[in-house]
């Protein structure tokens, strides 16, 4: 079993840095916050005697060795960065989770056949550039690296010069390394483990998604003294896509969502009618056919009501990644740890995308969850408690311990 | 008659500062480029002879003494600063327009018995800090001093902290001045002059107008693994309001109307259900009645919506006020000056706020109106011919000098 105390101090040390303002953390990718964050993580990896591996996209992988020279590693791990106003344990967790493996490894001076590699991806959330999971997005062969480096913040700031500002560029090839397996621990981020009162969520799928980044050009004009019939306003335009988005997810029901996060106004000044609108449309549901579906439904009634207004209407995808099915041997493991161990689970649908989706791509692959309170995430309120953060750590360390084999 | 080139020239050395993206202007007040724009039109004010005051809210008066020691003067003025992306003409045409006044009474070597003062009022448009015309408020006694200094921009500074900075605040007492009349030109900002092909627009009202400021508080959650029946969504409720809105000023037509020009999310994050949204409802009419009754609609169905949708919902008016009636006599006259000057002229409601509106609460005021291109401003688009603004100083000036009497 791992050390709890320790994993829980280790948490809560890596939420210093970063804070955000009500007891969260606003330790975006590539920022500052984001390097030292690093810094504290590479600190503990050298304690533990691995040794670190950088990529090109800045993702770091510290490896302890196995006893078969031969044998490809077993890769665990997650993400250090997060939202703006995000919680202290999204992404954490996981990487903090199999940081903890390693070091409860270490104290009992178990060997393993396979190296174990634990992994801190960049860019996992995707909020600061998007698309979500850019690195292992790279690493899986989604995105080159070009696109990856060329995207912009919202002042404009690119990835790559980004990543190279902060100090954190690796020169190892990305995508180089060989996954014998991918695990992944992570909070829910949703409500129905909470709900169902079980310690452990075995991931079998994830759903997918789609990013559709809408800009509205309409006509720039008084307020005041532009009558209603002469307006092109694309900020009406927008609040009616938002509520066909709404409608095209309640229509979709069950298993799916629909929403926009993020909405900036051109010049957004109150008594001009914005000439520009950009904003994101965020869907998601586990059926390929249906997520699709919505997507092709949103972009034709987004250009009917904007047809009707006379506002101008450009769409792109600036996120996508299908639904996944996890691997299921490895999910059989993940189940079977959760049973010896004793602790209450159930089969889950990951409602959020994480970097394991991506790794399913080019490795077998799988996660573990545990619960969240109210199942609340990108949120600084975002909460658990130590033994949910305990059973998800000690389910990862035997599923880990059991395909890296002793 | 006035100098028409010497007009046109001073107007485009003013756009030199503080210049838009596409040939507007971004010189916003309290800025470093309103500051300069000020020192250039001291300079003028220098050069033509006339004597500067400055009062606390940054306000300018350029005063030309008259022949009466003991005659009140007669006001003419507009407003320098400008939108964020604001065209080269509001506001700028009054101010300039007055000058060039004076500057031709220079010329000919004519005296007043009143003397005349030019002003350019601070923080006209209300893009940086709300409300607009907060200077020319304070002036006529509807905001208090303390009231102005203390309202902030969207990076949270002060206007009092941003007069002191760039240098402008006067010690002159705000409204100690007394006005024998008020007279302001103004573009149109809006179709109809343009559309009835007249030059000159003889300004009757101006419409009433509410600022309300929502503050939407919904639950901050993860876009993809939040179920749609639990989430708390302040921007679905933003958006029901947007179109609430929208048909409120439909339901008010003809003469009224009602929009949205400034949003904020946060966190603003593609995959983050923004836990607030604050927004900026700008509605308007010239009927007292319709325009109460319009903001109490729209008070009473957001209420409505946000609590359907489980959302906190704030409102404060953040700008106000009444429809305005211009002084007749000071109407005539502008009327007279047009048809005297040979021009073609109507009688018009402002359906923009100026400083006017304010001043006509402390003294006879009126204002003078030309065209502008397809009725745009608040545009870097927005457009005059030179024609047009020669016709409109023309009748500034005659209706100045016979208000001023020689
Ligand atoms: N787990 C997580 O929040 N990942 C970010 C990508 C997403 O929005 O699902
Ligand atoms: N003229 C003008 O644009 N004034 C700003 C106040 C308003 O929005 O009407």
């Amino acid at each position: 079993r791992i050390n709890a105390d320790r994993l829980w101090n280790s948490i809560h040390e890596m939420a210093e840095i970063g804070p955000g303002l009500r007891g969260g953390n606003n330790r975006q990718t590539l920022t500052d916050d984001d390097a030292e964050g690093r810094r504290l993580f590479q600190k503990w990896c050298d304690e533990a005697g691995l040794t670190m591996g950088i990529d090109e996209m800045g993702t770091m992988f510290a490896r302890r060795e196995g006893t078969d020279p031969d044998a490809l590693p077993v890769y665990v791990g997650s993400h250090l960065d997060t939202q703006p106003t995000g919680g202290r344990y999204d992404g954490v967790l996981g990487v903090l989770g199999a940081l903890e493996a390693v070091r409860s490894l270490n104290d009992l001076n178990i060997k393993t056949k396979h190296p174990i590699v634990v992994v801190n991806w960049t860019n996992e959330e995707g909020a600061r550039f998007a698309p979500a999971m850019l690195a292992s997005g790279v690493f899986a062969g989604v995105h080159t690296l070009d696109y990856a480096y060329g995207r912009k913040d919202l002042e404009g700031k690119t990835f790559g010069e980004e990543l190279a500002r902060i100090g954190w560029k690796g020169d190892e090839k990305v995508g180089a390394r060989k996954m014998h397996a991918y695990y992944e621990l992570h909070i829910e981020q949703g409500p129905i483990l909470e709900a169902e009162k079980k310690e452990i969520g075995v991931v079998t799928h994830c759903q997918g998604l789609w990013w559709l980044e809408f800009t509205l050009t309409g006509k720039e004009a008084h307020t005041g003294s532009t009558p209603m019939a002469m307006r092109v306003n694309a900020g009406l335009a927008m609040a009616r896509i938002f509520e066909m988005v709404q409608k095209v997810a309640m229509d979709a029901q069950p298993n799916a969502v629909g929403g926009v996060g993020q909405v900036t106004f051109q010049p957004n000044s109150r008594n001009v009618l914005p000439g520009k609108v950009v904003f994101t449309v965020d869907i998601r549901t586990v059926d390929q056919e249906k997520l699709d579906g919505m997507r092709a439904r949103i972009e034709k009634e987004a250009a009917e009501i904007c047809a009707e207004i006379g506002v101008g209407c450009e769409v792109e995808a600036v996120g996508h990644f299908d639904p996944v099915t996890f691997t299921p041997e490895l999910v059989a493991t993940v189940r079977k740890a959760a049973g010896t161990l004793g602790y209450s689970h159930m089969d889950i649908v990951s409602g959020a995308g994480h970097d394991a989706c991506w790794a399913a791509k080019v490795a077998p692959a799988t996660m573990v969850m545990c619960p969240c309170v109210d199942g609340l995430s990108h949120n600084e309120d975002e909460d658990i408690s130590k033994e949910w953060a305990e059973a998800g750590a000690n389910v990862l360390f035997h599923a880990v311990v059991e395909t890296a084999e002793i």
